[in-house]
């Protein structure tokens, strides 16, 4: 099945916009086992948009569109896609009705232009959705179809995964499954080390994708005419990749290792400090982005300056003196004081060198100690991370909470 | 001038990779004056590439390519063009002395593949570039240029600054200028009335360009035959403008907001501490990014619990227990309790309910106390954020950053 994307958008020409939505799309196509084969941005006139669009429809099975569907004078996707058809627009009551309700329910009328949007191609059905008030448009026709959908994410997203899904699902021969494995700790090239052949995992097909801030994600997918089968074939694959890797293994599916984190310190009634130093609030700030993480996380420390890590963390300054700030010997201490001094369970402690200046030869840009202290004691590793300011913090991050994901488990 | 860009990637069309380099490219052209008129987003197979390039040759003046030029078996872009322009490759000695001495500065040979990149179109010239090895293709043909890039950001930005935007200037008739006014504490409605019709600018260009985390941009442009003109007009625009919105502007050109706050800190010879609650550490991550920030930043506290304001930032907890965590009189005892303990000229507090729950009718979600002490005493800021947990935080954390700024200055 060929399927087209096409965004009308100046806004992304000009770069004003980074165009997510074309990923967004991309990726939860990708998931589902469609692949789109061509992506066209094109600008908010009608010329460029007819072009594309006869084109589009002269190779593809399946063209979506995003953008231009709004009330304002330059959003034309709605007649320029009804006279590609040669259809026309036609005062639909019902439309008006339901946008004028949308508006109602929160005591609003529609403003100038929105009335409009019920003027609607009389042989398309619209696709309505509770995120907005722009109806969707949906053209099947000589066995192709055209979906058109607003470029307002939260609204393009419903319209997608309601409408645009199990219509490429209707259309699809066979079934289709796929495994999200999310692992921590080991990198691409150790895991297929690990894993093997991929070949020898036939019929199903393995995918690596690896990301900075969330690990390697190890994907198994697989068609097949019977769904039973498949979905036994699928399970079967999957336990032979945990057999091999499991131990690295954190979560399935959208779940994030911060989300793993807190169950496991919740879980285990455990209190959590940390004391960052050059990854600067990164990690904290990636615990708290998940809800409700006030439930393990105590406090945490920027402790930036030596002076902050003597007085906040109580680190002896004869080991900063000794050591270094970027030292073994200090990460211990950050750790450790940041537990005792926040009276909690465990405690993570980074502190680095980030760059793009103070490295030497001797503690050059990159190096970077993390330390978790619990009631077991303390552990310290050292890392040597290669890439700018923003990638070795985010290395950094990640690597502090693999570390402490995988103290957790183990406990 | 009609501009047109072609990405080739498998990754991109799977939804693995968010295409930033067509942002970072779309977003320098448009700088210059410059639009792109097309994206298009191809896979890596001849065929889809070979329709692409056909298309974009007929309909474009310029067309500008990435990706695939690599040294791995499906970087099959430089084959492709040349083949269609009816090129052949030959084998160049220079260019694979480059490449090799691209390796041997670091002490190594080309692995396998790379040399096979010295096998250059005999028509097209050659593009160096010092961030990789593999040479950028340009073709000057029948008054239009096609120039193809690597799809790795850091080889492709050098490429298209060297030599794209000087081709695309010697191209241009007339002259084409520039000014970007970066502002903060102020929304796009605010500014555009103060600043009110962008007619009365004319013939300079006036827009608006919105940003969560940066505040709002305010770009003006200008073209005409006299560069000594163009210059005076846009320099009396930008006079206009800044006699409307002038206490606004933080910065012109790249400047970040964080950039220009640690500036004003070292020149004030000031000392920053911060005490984070809702935030998590997200205005201290932020800071943080710039490189050198130690010089001004002390310490930080992410002052999550309770517990942690007393103990940590020293507050009653009378204050806790008559007002709340997340109240004014908290925001102000965490941000003197931060000035005080960490000993330093200024300090910042955070303190908010970012959702998506704990909130109540009297204390509801996007509810933030910002506070701001340093020696002339504390003064403090209610907000009502009406986002998501995420974008709650970045508001947040942004106008933190915009309260120190305009502390800092009117100081």
């Amino acid at each position: 099945m060929k399927i087209e994307l096409i965004t009308i958008g100046d806004e992304i020409l000009l770069g004003h916009t980074l165009d997510t939505n074309s990923n967004w799309i991309a990726s939860r196509l990708s998931e589902c086992g469609f692949h789109l084969r061509w992506i066209s941005v094109v600008a908010d006139n009608v010329s460029d948009m007819r072009h594309q669009l006869r084109r589009a429809w002269n190779r593809a099975d399946v063209v979506l569109v995003t953008g231009g569907l709004g009330p304002t004078h330059d959003d034309i996707t709605r007649p320029v896609i009804a006279d590609f058809f040669k259809d026309e627009l036609i005062a639909r009551a019902d439309l008006a009705e339901w946008i004028h309700d949308r508006f109602a329910q929160r005591g609003l009328k529609p403003p100038p232009g929105y009335e409009l949007m019920s003027e609607f191609p009389s042989r398309a059905v619209p696709i309505l959705n509770e995120h907005g008030c722009a109806p969707g448009i949906h053209y099947s026709l000589d066995d192709r179809e055209l979906i058109a959908m607003p470029g307002v994410p939260t609204e393009m997203h419903g319209m997608l995964i309601e409408t645009v899904l199990p219509l490429l699902e209707s259309r699809r021969e066979g079934h289709y499954r796929f495994t999200v494995l999310k692992t921590a700790g080991a990198g691409e090239s150790f895991l297929s080390e690990k894993i093997g052949d991929p070949n020898a995992l036939e019929p199903v097909h393995l995918a690596y994708l690896p990301s900075i801030d969330h690990g390697v994600t190890v994907r198994l997918s697989l068609s097949g005419s019977d769904l039973q089968e498949v979905d036994n074939t699928l399970k079967k694959a999957e336990e032979s990749i945990r057999d091999r890797i499991g131990e690295f293994i954190y979560a399935t599916g959208s779940t994030i290792l911060e989300e793993v984190i807190l169950n496991l310190l919740v879980e285990k009634k455990m209190r959590l400090a940390l004391a960052e130093s050059c990854t600067g609030g990164l990690v904290t700030s990636r615990i708290v982005s998940v809800p409700g993480s006030s439930e393990a996380l105590e406090r945490a420390f920027v402790t930036y300056s030596n002076k902050s890590k003597i007085e906040v963390l109580g680190i002896d300054e004869e080991i900063l003196i000794d050591n270094g700030a970027v030292s073994s010997e200090t990460a211990v201490a950050m750790a450790e004081g940041a537990r005792q001094r926040a009276d909690v369970d465990i405690a993570v402690s980074v502190t680095g060198i980030a760059g793009p200046t103070g490295g030497t030869d001797e503690k050059p840009v990159g190096l970077v100690y993390i330390a978790i202290a619990d009631k077991r004691g303390t552990s310290v590793n050292r890392f040597r991370f290669g890439g700018g300011r923003d990638a070795n913090r985010r290395r950094a991050a990640h690597t502090a909470l693999v570390m402490l994901w995988q103290r957790l488990k183990d406990d």
